[in-house]
């Protein structure tokens, strides 16, 4: 089914306030997951609700956790996200970020004890419609093993890059360390397909394209083999030095989830005038000769297409998806 | 052979100053060819000596260009290169960002007109050892196809951070967007070896390992596939608009070589007590238990190692390599 935009974002609302969620709090998060799933990014979107609201009922997210500036210097903010929720905090510091950068030209909000930012891209999206130029990352609980090794110690920790366009078409990525996510590797099990290149290592230690495999091993493949290996260390070490928060490795310590992670904020103000260095790289990438059957999108391409049809058509979800949303709005627990 | 460090950047900085460099500025540019060699990265070495001298005879590099601020705010300066020696003006501007940084908390030089910095990784080590966690990134010629396109419209763009450690064990990643260099394709194929996992495409259209193939079609393999291709177009894009500088493309058009780039140089001052985080990540990736055969190396921790061997034993140098250096100390050309 296809549920309007505004009905989606209602009904997360809803549900969050009667969690206990402050209005402002609830108005702000249910309008990120809209967003995400408008843009088509329904893992972190509409389907990963209910897990947020089971983290709530756990504890593992603090509903009234509000961020708290710990530390100022010049560009330079660290806030304590006190476990609330996670695409609260990260929104309101990407703000912070953009604000200060608009006296700075450059600043970072670094952000410790916070919760799963669900889709990083938001934040890029976000430092874009207010014309800065966005950096931002996060790390993560230990899911992926280092190049070399056979045992996941590293975080899948999501990197996001976002310029804005004078016409609207920002380029934006946002990219985790791992080849693919473990939501895709089971979409193609579900699917019967096997991954287009290989996604991880099987029992066996060999690099294999079988999305079951891989689920056997727990073992994904680093994008880039080594490169997204290292700079997956580099990340998770430089958001938990510069929030003074956890690591990846006391993430699994602390809690073996996706909570009290570390996250960087940076924003840059471009000059107005420069900005047409955007439109014309996008339109040379867009005017590469395809590929047999295929066709060349500019990073955040995707995206702004499926938002577009998705807020004119309404949201594509599950009907079981929708089903156990409904069922949170009654009161009811996540499962 | 080996060459001791200090008689290699002697010979280096005889050259430069005979072909009219200032003393100061052949005296930082013969450092950095010497440091990276002694780090192992000839390629950006002592291997790539001659082409620079190549590249000032031909006046794509201004020899006594030096690097100007043009443009100030906040934690912000933008600088004009003026076409000058690329590892001179980014070792200057790396040095400048920290400074900034220790004023603001971090803080960004943003390099026009620029030439090849050689070794990017440098400039992490740089920053890393003056107590700073680095991050630059340059853009360069087109050379490598967007993913889904079949034309080179990329550039392979190398990233750096490096994150300081108390230690003096700093954590340190230099990746191109490309999965290997064209120098690490043609070593393979000299050495009659295939490449580990996929480098490119062939003519055909298929990725494949052969190092013969890719050189022929000349399409490299973005790292991570849709990942690299994705980050190296906003590499670019932010590097343009943010100094003001050419594009990828607007390199190809005007030089078709690596020259007159555009670079970004972001420093960020971390607390000293939080630096402890980088010596128990480190020390957590390398107790990974290691594939067959294999070790599991930190980022930084190879060139760091060879380092120590190489200013103990001298730099190893290819005989040919050597004989092409001396012959430019007399004034020759070089080749």
């Amino acid at each position: 089914m296809r549920i309007p935009f505004d009905e989606l974002k209602a009904t997360f609302e809803e549900i969050l306030k009667s969690r206990g969620i402050k209005e402002e709090t609830a108005r702000i998060s249910a309008e990120n997951f809209a967003s995400s799933s408008a843009d088509g990014v329904y893992t972190h979107g509409v389907n990963r609700f209910p897990k947020v609201i089971s983290y709530l009922e756990r504890g593992l997210i603090n509903g009234n956790g509000e961020p708290e500036r710990v530390f100022s210097m010049g560009a330079v903010e660290r806030w304590d996200g006190h476990m609330g929720l996670g695409n609260v905090n990260a929104k309101k510091a990407m703000d912070r970020a953009c604000g200060l950068a608009s006296l700075h030209g450059i600043a970072m909000v670094a952000l410790k004890n916070t919760s799963h930012w669900m889709r990083g891209g938001a934040y890029g999206w976000q430092a874009a419609e207010r014309g800065f130029i966005g950096l931002c990352w996060t790390n993560s609980m230990p899911n992926m093993p280092p190049w070399g090794g056979t045992d996941p110690r590293l975080g899948n920790n999501p990197l996001v890059i976002a310029v804005p366009s004078p016409d609207g078409n920002h380029a934006v990525i946002d990219m985790a360390m791992s080849q693919f996510s473990y939501g895709k590797i089971e979409l193609a099990r579900l699917k019967g397909e096997t991954l287009p290149v290989p996604g991880g290592w099987n029992k066996g230690g060999a690099l294999t394209c079988d999305p079951k495999e891989i689920e056997e091993s727990r073992l994904v493949l680093p994008m880039g083999y080594w490169k997204g290996s290292g700079l997956s260390v580099l990340l998770d070490i430089a958001a938990a030095v510069l929030s003074g928060g956890r690591t990846v490795k006391e993430i699994g310590e602390a809690f073996g989830e996706d909570a009290g992670v570390s996250q960087i904020f940076i924003a840059m103000k471009p000059e107005p005038e420069a900005l047409m260095a955007v439109t014309q790289v996008l339109e040379d990438v867009k005017a590469s000769a395809p590929r047999e059957g295929g066709s060349v999108f500019y990073p955040g391409e995707i995206e702004k297409n499926t938002r577009k049809e998705n807020m004119e058509r309404g949201i594509p979800v599950l009907d079981t998806v929708w089903e156990t949303i409904q069922a949170l709005k009654k009161g009811g627990s996540h499962g």
